[in-house]
């Protein structure tokens, strides 16, 4: 780790982003995700089960109003257990009590980020206009001492952070902070952020190294990087502090989650490796593969990354790598997925990576992109730069429909919809994307990335802009004193050709462009004048910018992708990719059975123009093979080999992004590899 | 159905198996489950979790006598709720309780009925003095009314017959019938038959058409076929006429099972299709699909044929087929193994026949047998006995190991062990047989059924001995008052030449001889002076048989197997049989990652002899390839495809039944095909 090698994303000022496909999926966070979600917030989606968040707050605050005028007459609830998810007995009549899950403030949370994203890139007083009123709702909700839960507030604050292993309590902040600096970095306005640091501060009263602090941490990781966030926008060390302390006590024997749950330990089994699930099996340091939920890890792994670079702690650094290789070496989906199983919606053991019972949540590698940036920021390396990459445009843009109006949480490599119906091992599998879901996570997450794709697309230290992604844009970037401004523009992910204008500053400073790792044979004109270097798949170009414009090439061609050997689902066959994007087939093109259909090995692929559901994007096709099925129903199961018994057959692939938005039916990323 | 062709099958005592392969089984049987078992039923395994069965029997006898001499002061037990497993609370010191499984009854009574076919094989006084004296305190155990079974003895007879779907009890008492009808016909002892025709009178009191009387079924299956032997041992029609009344009230709406646990019927679903997992979801006749507990299915589906066969009924003859042909045609794997999913150990939909998840569990594969059995019974078909000895020598025979000390529940056709021990998606499938189950029904199973091979391979009606299976025995026929022997010998299943010796009477009589449907060109010497007939697979040879000696040669070509092209796993793939055995490769013989290795299209298959743990087996081997891992762990997960990195290599596989018997390591039975 060489410190002068950080980088940092710009200011969201700074980046506006003008490029067709992402402002494409940020108009639909805007115009579908955003108001829809805040009805679902404020339980007024028709059909849909309420999530009485924003109720919450409001009950909180009334209770909070009470106190202040009945003084001490004032009776503070006490605990009463209401479990994991609360509901109402009677929907009609409600009463002033917490509804709905442990973690549901954190839907505001998630809203109120990405609406701060978009007002940058769409000014709307309107929008602004609510949001600030919900911000005055959720402050109203926060305690004397800071507390702002509303699970304990509603229920009973004697027992707060007594059960950090399930009830969310820190994730809850985590997601408060991270929407408190988005929306404070956008507006300027300081209200919520404020809310996030004094529980913040009430947080570092009770959680520390200091004797007699609770020595805890959180069992669904992310206050770990939003603590960072929080540090990066105040200045204020005790934040990063807090974050660290929650990082090294992570799986510290005895466990922790132990001492909360004695009752639940197995007798003789005191030293085993428990809490895989939550990353707390092993203090981090120690850990060698990324195990257990995926999304928390990758939440924690991001917030390692954070505090790797903010202390210099080396070990932590080579932990952060030893995890990213163990994903990205032996446990990630071609795109650009994580978690293999949907036991624990975890990550299965090393290759074990089946098409058909994936969980790839979509969640997940959105956590896999944090992780990336931060990996990215302490070191550009074009491998980082490759996965962001791979999971933007594929395992998390699935996860959306392309009208932005329904979400997969599961993104599975291979579909046959009779197995969702009819076999419960892939009950979790939906051919077609969900309306919205109770445990809402995976569209508003969706929302808060998609709308600041900026802050991953491109990175900055002093003398250096970093352009990690072809995202189209405008970056402004201080130089000494001056701006420069940067216009990059792209025919991304379709066409590999990208033209970068620079001017507005008379001192020199460095650009690195990524080449990524799918071009062989790239191209860069305009730079005769400056001096180049090309390290870790960046070529780093240095000058002084006088309106300069520089053309790049990547050549897309359309690649067969083979998996390692030992990922056993897929010996034998290959996936088809173009530039970053990864291809797809589905029983809309090609007709059912798509496991009967095969690739010809000598076969050359085109590209053709396609139009699924409205939206204009690159299809392929190739000749391949039908097997055909002898006698139907009436076949027997088995009998002797006969030979080739198959039809010649045009097969056509689509992005896997824009797979299920033609209705329910099959799909399939492998596909078998056939001699003539 | 044409009446005239029904068979039945031979009395246990007109058959003496010779045959090398099947008494090497059954000395197992003899020398190592036996005894082994009695012993676990009598809680003298050290180690092993205890059974607590011949206790139960005890505890209960111990109760009828203080009843008996206490007269009216003695005190009923009122029943008590102890789950479907009751375990003490101090292993030291037991109390007068019921432990163990509701089903534990039935551990006895498949005792024996392995313990009755045994004696006829092999008489064994001292044997023998052990059954008895375990008869009597199974028979001690009855109520003066009849009915018996230890748990609602011992718990509290006033919540008898109240939990159909759950409790076992019908399904203790078909057992019961079993061991006591084969008891009986290997002994000519009374005593256990007349203790299960007491029991069943007193279930006829309780169940029937008649008004007042229960409409309830068995949860779990088997009382049907039990009655029908008794029926066909005692004459009486009531038994006959109460396994109907279950086979016809099964499935009727609204549904029993819910009038037993109306607590349990979600809301507005009174008329969906619950109780699958039973086979109650429709009455019978209306079934057209074979679902649910792959065991139960079986069990019931001969049960059924029984009935079809007894009363001539049509409509259910019908229903027989269509589930026979749902099974054979859409779920059965092709070593006669059934049950695609683990969840509910149940049949999964058409065509979804899961290598590595399989559960194809030995007592299914084992049911299976007896409803091809009972099939043949009406019809003397080879597809029947194709399936029968299908399942014999590949899906059963697996279920055990080598030296009969260890046993499988799943049959797999594919394990990686790493995932059996890290994916709980896999942990039902064990990469070695275990000792002994808590749950104990596979080991018994295997015992009575491989004790009594002869009973599947040779029916007879009045003028025809049905020779289904070649398996060397002795076997008298009587023929209008005479006696005539027949002697089969083969070299089955390694040789496919079989010599029939037939003599002792002057009347004409039939020998059909099924012709495998794997024998495209078999020759039969011998039958100059006879009339012949081929007919359904089986040949009809007449004659008066005077010290005849016919040879039959059904030559055992190597063959390459390939799956219905809907069955996906399969899909590019061939499994390797020879006669009736399938076979696999093992990492014993052919080095880890079996995925990685593919057939060469166009190399010659040979057998070659082999030694697995001490036995003589035919292996095969083949050329084929090894897939090269390229770069091992740093090899990147996907990388674009170059050509061919494959080494030549021999492949060695095994019969199927034999595997997992070196250890635990990686076996597939289903390999890919490469052209050269």
């Amino acid at each position: 780790m060489e410190e002068k090698r950080f980088s940092r994303p710009l200011s969201l000022r700074d980046v506006k982003i003008t490029d067709d496909f992402w402002k494409q999926e940020m108009e639909l966070v805007r115009e579908e995700i955003i108001p829809y979600q805040w009805k679902a917030l404020n339980d007024e989606v028709e059909g849909a089960e309420p999530s009485f968040c924003m109720r919450n707050f409001k009950v909180a605050g009334k209770q909070n109003k009470e106190r202040r005028e009945q003084g001490e007459a004032f009776e503070e609830p006490a605990y009463t257990f209401r479990g994991f998810q609360a509901l109402p007995e009677d929907m009609e009549h409600l009463e002033d009590k917490f509804y709905g899950f442990v973690f549901q403030d954190s839907d505001f949370y998630k809203w109120i980020e990405s609406v701060g994203y978009s007002l940058v890139q769409h000014p709307d007083a309107e929008l602004e206009r609510i949001a600030d009123e919900a911000i005055d709702i959720v402050c109203d909700a926060q305690q004397e001492d800071g507390y702002l839960d509303t699970y304990y507030i509603i229920n009973g604050k004697d027992k707060i952070f007594s059960n950090l292993r399930d009830h969310h309590e820190l994730y809850c902040f985590g997601h408060l902070a991270e929407g408190a600096v988005a929306y404070y970095q956008a507006t300027g306005k300081e209200k919520l952020l404020v809310a996030a640091k004094r529980y913040a501060d009430y947080i570092i009263c009770h959680f520390g190294e200091e004797e007699g602090k609770c020595k805890g941490y959180p069992g669904h990781e992310i206050a770990e990087m939003a603590l960072v966030r929080l540090y990066e926008i105040t200045g204020e060390e005790k934040y990063k502090e807090l974050s660290y302390f929650f990082v090294n006590e992570r799986g510290k024997k005895p466990y922790y989650f132990d001492r909360e749950h004695p009752e639940e330990i197995p007798k003789g089994q005191e030293e085993s490796l428990r809490y895989e699930y939550h990353q707390a099996h092993l203090p981090v340091r120690e850990q060698e593969e990324a195990v257990g939920h995926a999304v928390r890890a990758v939440y924690l792994y991001s917030g390692m990354a954070d505090l790797a670079r903010l202390y210099g702690d080396e070990a932590l650094y080579r932990t952060c790598e030893r995890l990213w290789d163990s994903i990205v070496k032996e446990k990630m989906y071609i795109t650009g997925g994580i978690g293999g199983t949907h036991i624990g919606e975890a990550f299965s053991f090393p290759y074990d990576l089946p098409n058909d019972t994936a969980y790839a949540e979509t969640c997940a590698s959105i956590g896999l992109a944090f992780f990336a940036r931060r990996m990215l920021q302490m070191r550009a390396d074009a491998k980082y730069a490759d996965v962001l990459e791979l999971a933007l445009y594929n395992g998390i843009l699935s996860g959306m429909a392309l009208d932005g109006k329904s979400f997969f949480y599961v993104n599975p490599l291979e579909v046959l919809p009779e197995a969702c119906h009819r076999d419960e091992r892939k009950f979790h599998v939906k051919p077609v994307r969900q309306k919205w879901f109770g445990c809402a996570c995976c569209p508003p997450n969706l929302a808060r990335l998609l709308s600041s794709v900026g802050m991953y697309a491109y990175t900055e230290s002093e003398d250096t802009l970093y352009v990690h992604l072809y995202v189209g844009g405008r970056i402004k970037k201080e130089i000494a004193g001056e701006t420069a401004e940067i216009i990059i523009e792209s025919g991304y992910p379709w066409q590999g050709n990208v033209s970068v204008r620079v001017g507005g500053t008379k001192k020199p400073f460095t650009i690195a462009f990524r080449i990524p790792s799918w071009c062989d044979d790239y191209r860069i004109d305009g730079v005769e004048n400056a001096r180049t270097e090309k390290r870790d798949g960046y070529l780093y170009v240095t000058k002084v910018w006088e309106e300069d414009v520089l053309r790049l090439d990547f050549p897309m061609e359309i690649r067969r992708m083979e998996s390692h050997a030992l990922v056993r689902e897929n010996i034998g066959k290959v996936a088809l990719m173009r530039g970053p994007v990864v291809y797809c087939m589905e029983e809309a093109d090609n007709g059912r059975n798509l496991h009967l259909l095969s690739i010809l090995e000598s076969a050359e692929a085109e590209t053709e123009e396609r139009e699924i559901a409205g939206v204009q994007v690159k299809g392929i096709k190739i000749n391949g093979f039908r097997q055909q099925i002898r006698g139907g129903k009436n076949e027997p199961l088995y009998h002797t080999m006969n030979h080739a018994d198959r039809e010649a057959v045009q097969l056509h692939f689509i992005p896997y992004y824009t797979w299920a938005n033609r209705g329910e039916n099959e799909m399939q990323v492998w596909t078998r590899l056939e001699k003539g």
